[in-house]
């Protein structure tokens, strides 16, 4: 249930209704939005009479939530939702991205691949410490030596880093060393390791689950934030098709639908999605230009090596030759704009 | 199988190669690209002994053609296909919007609309007059009413006119009224229907099937080309996938894979794909940054009244204000370098 | 709308409802069921006005139709119909096995497969002279020649045959040839070839699209059922899925979804669904064990050497042992009781 | 790599071979079939050099394994594997049924359901204690209290039982309860639950994801069986589809093309599969016609009042019903005859 306060109510008027809701033992959620502030109600409503709610002082409007999701919901909470992380903003304005290896493989090609990135002007280095590898046989990553190369290699580059979860047991160790952590397309339906990292004050990327609709993916953002996680940074990677020439559709529609379903920041993850390296540019272009929070990207120093997911990395160069093109379409959109859909 | 002709060669060379390969009972196609001129040769190869391939002057290479596909594939032409109609241009550095109602209801409603969508900045006027409707209780087009329209008042404009062929038995009717015909998506595999088109001289957009593979795309592609109609326009329109909040889910990525694979332009259409009106800026202005060549999307100058896809045409302004956010876009990319994909 | 009459009605008080309700301009469909008679109302049916409807005599119950389909849905015709092909049934107690080669290819392939199926069991024989191919350098069918020899072939055995149709040019020529004609999977959207077929009085197997949802399935059947063919098979082949092991995914819950919703019959095709011969089998006895009513599957004297789909079709000698294994099935289900499902 | 042994080795033969490829440090997996023995070689098989190979005595043949998944490969060990659960066989001529309510609610929801299907014949008992619910607002299960609810009620019946787990941490405590553990589908790409569990000499049933690829779900398979477990019985349970009339699409094709590559037990589950109550009788008969090896259906004493899944759980009744026809369905066929696929 969502209680619109009316313009002009007091700090006290509001600490009165949500004092009230909370003695008849539902939870309650203050979103100060920049047009109206509302108060989110969660639990069973029912215990809320008629009576009582008329009691509650510059109330303007009581309305009901209809979808599944409601931390989630836009509803709940009308503004944009920006994600800041260790000072890198993620929502509003700006188009963040994220990049560096599939894998960290050794600090050399980590150290290379974040000056590369850096200097291209990506503001966080991307790599993971364990992966989810199809096959028990293919490279699993490097654990918690992973861990400490992320750590240290991002000190010496003063950049923001973060790194995928995959363990409900890792996830308070891998938390100590980086900055952000992720949840990848294959556990999004891990409703254990979403409530874990729901238990953390940490931003999270949750990738969108490779057969997930739209209302399940917000649905998994809602067990993060039910945990008291509000930093949830959503990411559509593809999701699987008939079509096999790309290794997975980016579901580019995404990104206006969750936009006017969700307050959360959506990024795309390009390289999943194209699984080729030569589709990876036109992929990032369009996810700016449907208006996309930022992208999180493969880099290598040197993909035909890569011990996994080589022939979708971009080397450092085409890196850097796909971000100046970025640049300019940047510049060319007030991304504000961008965003303002067609109602 | 493909021969590459050595730079310098004589007229009379090239003629010699032909002449010498039909000899044995065997098509060529010869295409003069801005680097190399290729013979492509169709047919049963094995008719062409190495001896008569030795004897061929002015010869660089011989190679073989994987595909499936031929005549739409870039290997047998090597340079993209710009497709005149009446002077407007698809494909090469353009942007080319092709715009209207979905189906033409009366000469008022397409009056308004082209009127509209011209002076937005569409160079191509679209509209149906034969609908391929789900139910047969829907409404199902004017008929040959709606083409004579199309034509009025595409003239009182001079404006470019397109429209929809379903039938084999329309599609000379049809092709007399309009400058440039459509195949749906519904009848994409409908192979008489594109041997029938085939054989006009006429340009002709042809929409991917709902559940057509970008290589099953292409192969109908090549019916229309086999027939000897070169003028072909791919058109991305959305697949079927398990997502429902979009109507079909765009495969931005088939843009980057059809500019790979094939000479043809590529353009895509927002509306079908997205279905609801909200969504369609964001896919429109996804397709500009990705490279394709256009697009081609439903303007209706009441959408609330409309006898078909309501829900997905934008109105007039709607239109307008879209188009201006393109155009800052357009002028920010150059279109030739958007299409430069990482090798 | 549908008007169920009450029990024990008089022939003239049914002819007086049509009459009346025909009077207003609407059409009548009256379907004579084991139980009840219902009078389905086709037309905008606010024509009728409560006074009207209530002048009528030995109305029971007056219910408004609800799904997009009507002539096809089970609300509009509550038992199951039956068509007879020239004497072999499909749809009631029985499992009717239509098979033959997927392309006619000579006289003499086209016997042996006759001699062949039709000693296993096989009631119809069927066989193509027009094909569908991906590629327009594929096998296109032997066209009127291929429909000759179908004739012929099936005269000597005895045999009622079927063909497909894909063009509404040849329509009229191929029902002449044949006994029942079949719309591809390709061509279900193909709405004129529907209106085409649906004229004619002759049985018509429709097979769903690969992209095709069960309800667009049961309305292209509405398409066929509202020009007056109500001789109407529904064939599901496999929809296209990511799943690459088999060429289609058969959609087995198809069966008891479709025998919920309408009183047409349903028969499955095993070939195109496996597209490998060793899946075959596996698929048949599902088919019959889920329900449907039959199933139309490819059998070539010699699938190494087919003009098209060879790795999918049986030999002679597997068909027949598939055919005695299923006869074993058959005998231990009663067939009606397997179609009753719970409620 | 494969080596299969000459007919007639001894056993100090074939432990001199797996000696041998021990030194050189790679790992065997000996497996005994009913015609030939064959030893599997996991690792970097360039250290096998042809002189090597050539000094191991009674070889017959050496075959490389090319598909990715080995030790669930039907190459890797050629015979039908079986699972014991406590006596209860899975796999073989068999067709087993485990039957229960989707969630354990109540000791005595448990009783009346463990009572109801031991008597229509299944012989494991199912049941979820946690589950993996798409909204943190719906019932998550009792946790270990349902733990305990299903070993005491398991025992007053003396039937064995099963349950799911799905995090890493509560895996050992789900052990000492169940006899058999189960892997649902939206765990199958968790690759620390499947190694966990791998652990484990407990049987486990491993569901396929819903979006999975039959080669993704054989080495989701692969990760369990390379930590040893070898007793992994597969679930098919519907893959995502466009289709909305059934909750997934069964992929009956699964199992004839399971059965093909691999020796493990496949079972189907046709209740998640179906998503409503009447499409579930047509799902479970298909799947023993199409040659799976047994079934898990949820079946529950009130299923209006399930706190998950009610609309597909089937009551006793129905269940006994079906059971009843299914019986004779097995009787007819003989079920080894029935996995005889067409070479």
């Amino acid at each position: 249930m969502i209680l619109t306060m009316k313009k002009g109510y007091s700090e006290q008027e509001l600490l009165q209704v949500v004092w009230q809701i909370n003695e008849v033992g539902l939870e309650t959620h203050v979103s100060r939005g920049s047009e109206r502030t509302v108060v989110g109600v969660i639990g069973d409503t029912r215990k809320l009479s008629k009576d009582l709610l008329a009691r509650l002082p510059q109330i303007e409007s009581v309305s009901p939530v209809l979808k599944p999701f409601k931390l989630a919901s836009r509803d709940f909470h009308p503004d944009d939702t920006i994600v800041s992380v260790n000072g890198v903003k993620i929502g509003g304005k700006d188009f963040t991205v994220i990049a560096g290896p599939c894998s960290v493989e050794s600090e050399q090609q980590l150290r290379e691949a974040c000056q590369g990135v850096k200097e291209a002007g990506a503001k966080i280095l991307r790599g993971s410490a364990y992966k989810p590898r199809s096959s028990p046989y293919s490279f699993q990553g490097l654990g918690e030596e992973g861990l400490k190369i992320l750590r240290k290699v991002a000190n010496e580059f003063d950049m923001v880093v973060e790194t995928e979860v995959m363990d409900t047991r890792e996830v308070k160790k891998a938390a100590k060393y980086v900055d952000m952590l992720r949840i990848g397309a294959r556990n999004m339906y891990n409703t254990d390791l979403l409530k874990e990292v729901g238990k953390l004050r940490k931003p999270v990327i949750l990738k969108r689950g490779m057969s997930s609709t739209i209302q399940e993916f917000l649905l998994a953002a809602e067990y993060l934030l039910n945990e008291g996680n509000n930093e949830v940074i959503l990411c559509e990677r593809g999701i699987r098709t008939f079509e096999t020439e790309t290794r997975f559709t980016l579901d580019i529609g995404c990104i206006p639908v969750v936009q006017q379903l969700s307050h959360l920041p959506i990024i795309v993850d390009p390289s999943h999605a194209a699984g080729k390296r030569y589709i990876v540019p036109a992929l990032s272009k369009a996810a700016l230009a449907a208006g996309a929070d930022g992208m999180i990207i493969e880099v290598h120093p040197n993909p035909d090596e890569a011990l996994s997911d080589g022939p979708q990395q971009l080397n450092i160069e085409q890196f850097k030759m796909l971000m100046k093109e970025m640049h300019k379409f940047g510049n060319a959109m007030d991304k504000g704009l961008a965003k303002i859909a067609v109602q």
